[in-house]
């Protein structure tokens, strides 16, 4: 087992929903992770924010209300950029104890990270992603007409909908690959990375949430990783999930990946993006592996014992 | 003027109270600091964060109270490193603009650093800091019952308030210092730094407010800078201020500053803990120049046309 760069994607379940319940997963988490260096691995930890980001716009907002010296809401860049904060802290600190306790000196570290999209991605035209608190029709109309956009979310009231552009540029990413260099574990692309678009030397924030599995897919390459561990629920991706004939997937083509895709083994919004994100990985260039695991999993599968790999 | 190694402390004035004045105030910020980066300066930046740790933390504690699923109040070392991302993301930005504006191609990156206080430093027995919203006295009344110190503030109401001890250790200092032999440009010990102590290999974040521009002074040594520069309200540090004698200071010694501030001629919580940030800084070493001006003399500073600067 030569040392392999891996870019490691954190789901919801690896950080818990509360800020007491995500110091506690961030404890379970560093363990999993702590195995993958141990093994002399190079790791670059990514992570979902959905409960954290939607927790702080809400407060955020409500906060804007209350206080007159405060009157404007926080945009939902800069509430992802504080959720990076917030989750990067608690991780890289339980990570940073675990690796002290098994007597491995490395530095973690947290970089606020920005990821540029495509104004003219066709996801701003179908924003898909429901954010933020319920509102009642009276709350939901006030909200379109100040320009956000609203839908309605199977009968417990009205979201705040965004758009869920595709990731086109990590911007730090010299930022990570300089740390990587001095030997660090970098924590990265929270959440998806802060959706900035391009205009001229000006980046500017947009009111969207990059899928992190996606992001998460862009980083691994632009880092040239050998591994992009996707971490979800199941030990293993299955065909006809549910049923009698599920069927557990262990090694698989990137052409095999994408007949079983065509053919709607997978949900959309659960595991569609991370097979889809896995197939990127692994069809972008010969030598990468997608694997998709439960996170206690991820060594097992990086040593090919677990997990739905997918190769070129 | 050979390259020097700076770090750069800004004040409130720099980065502004709200969202909108933020964004705003780090574009004209970045000019200053883009001159001294222009000059062919290495620039680590740090920066306080009173108003926006108070309108976060105030956010947090409101939220806590409405949303039943979310209960905990979020502790004020997350609010800091909450407020080190809202700051960072705009000034990282503002700046990465202004130099790509001049030709100039430079990486910045925002690092999330926490500071080691000593669990026994006597101003954890005597809290002096302000924080948050004002309180009722009912409800100041319910804070101490939950453990929470309060003081009244000049008529104005109960207020929270915190300790504020002395900086024993930038704890990601190898990080800023293998992006700074990268070559890039850190903003790094935002709002003094996520106050923590250590418990064996654990770090935990406590309740207080790190003095930024002490913080600005350890990052500074540790880093071996030639200047740390304090950004103030006036353009040098004067004697008897306010008073017919005032008298401007030029350069100074350390010894001179010491007798100065032993006369009484800086106000506590004002200039008084600039001055002694910067004799400390200057007396750690030969060589070392801690400059205290305005920020758009920042350059001039630097190159001793003007503020007021203190050598050993």
């Amino acid at each position: 087992m030569g040392k392999k760069r891996i870019v490691i994607a954190l789901g919801g379940n690896a950080l818990g929903k509360t800020l007491p319940e995500q110091y506690l997963a961030v404890q379970e988490t560093s363990k999993a992770i702590a195995d993958l260096i141990e093994d002399g691995n190079e790791v670059i930890i990514s992570h979902g924010n959905g409960p954290q980001v939607g927790m702080i716009n809400n407060a955020m907002a409500a906060y804007s209300k209350t206080d007159p010296s405060h009157p404007a809401i926080t945009p939902l860049s800069v509430c992802v950029a504080m959720s990076q904060a917030y989750i990067g802290y608690d991780l890289q600190n339980a990570l940073k104890e675990e690796l002290l306790n098994r007597g491995i000196h490395k530095n973690v570290a947290t970089v606020i990270t920005q990821v540029r999209v495509d104004e003219n991605d066709p996801a701003f035209l179908n924003p898909t992603k429901p954010i933020g608190h319920f509102m009642t029709k009276e709350e939901a109309d006030k909200a379109v007409e100040s320009g956000i956009q609203v839908m309605e979310d199977a009968g417990r009231g009205y979201r705040r909908v965004v758009a869920s552009p595709k990731p086109a540029e990590i911007i730090e990413i010299d930022t990570v690959r300089d740390l990587l260099n001095a030997g660090e574990i970098v924590i990265a692309s929270g959440g998806g990375g802060i959706p900035v678009i391009r205009k001229n030397n000006h980046l500017k924030g947009v009111g969207a949430v990059i899928d992190k599995d996606f992001a998460s897919c862009l980083l691994a390459k632009e880092l040239n990783a050998d591994f992009l561990i996707i971490l979800t629920a199941v030990e293993k991706v299955a065909l006809r999930f549910g049923t009698p004939d599920e069927t557990w997937l262990d090694a698989i083509s990137v052409e095999e990946a994408e007949q079983y895709i065509s053919e709607g083994h997978f949900a959309p919004g659960s595991m569609l993006p991370k097979v889809q994100a896995g197939v990127e990985f692994a069809a972008s260039a010969p030598g990468r592996t997608s694997l998709i695991t439960l996170l206690e999993k991820a060594r097992d599968g990086v040593n090919g014992k677990t997990g739905t790999r997918i190769m070129k």
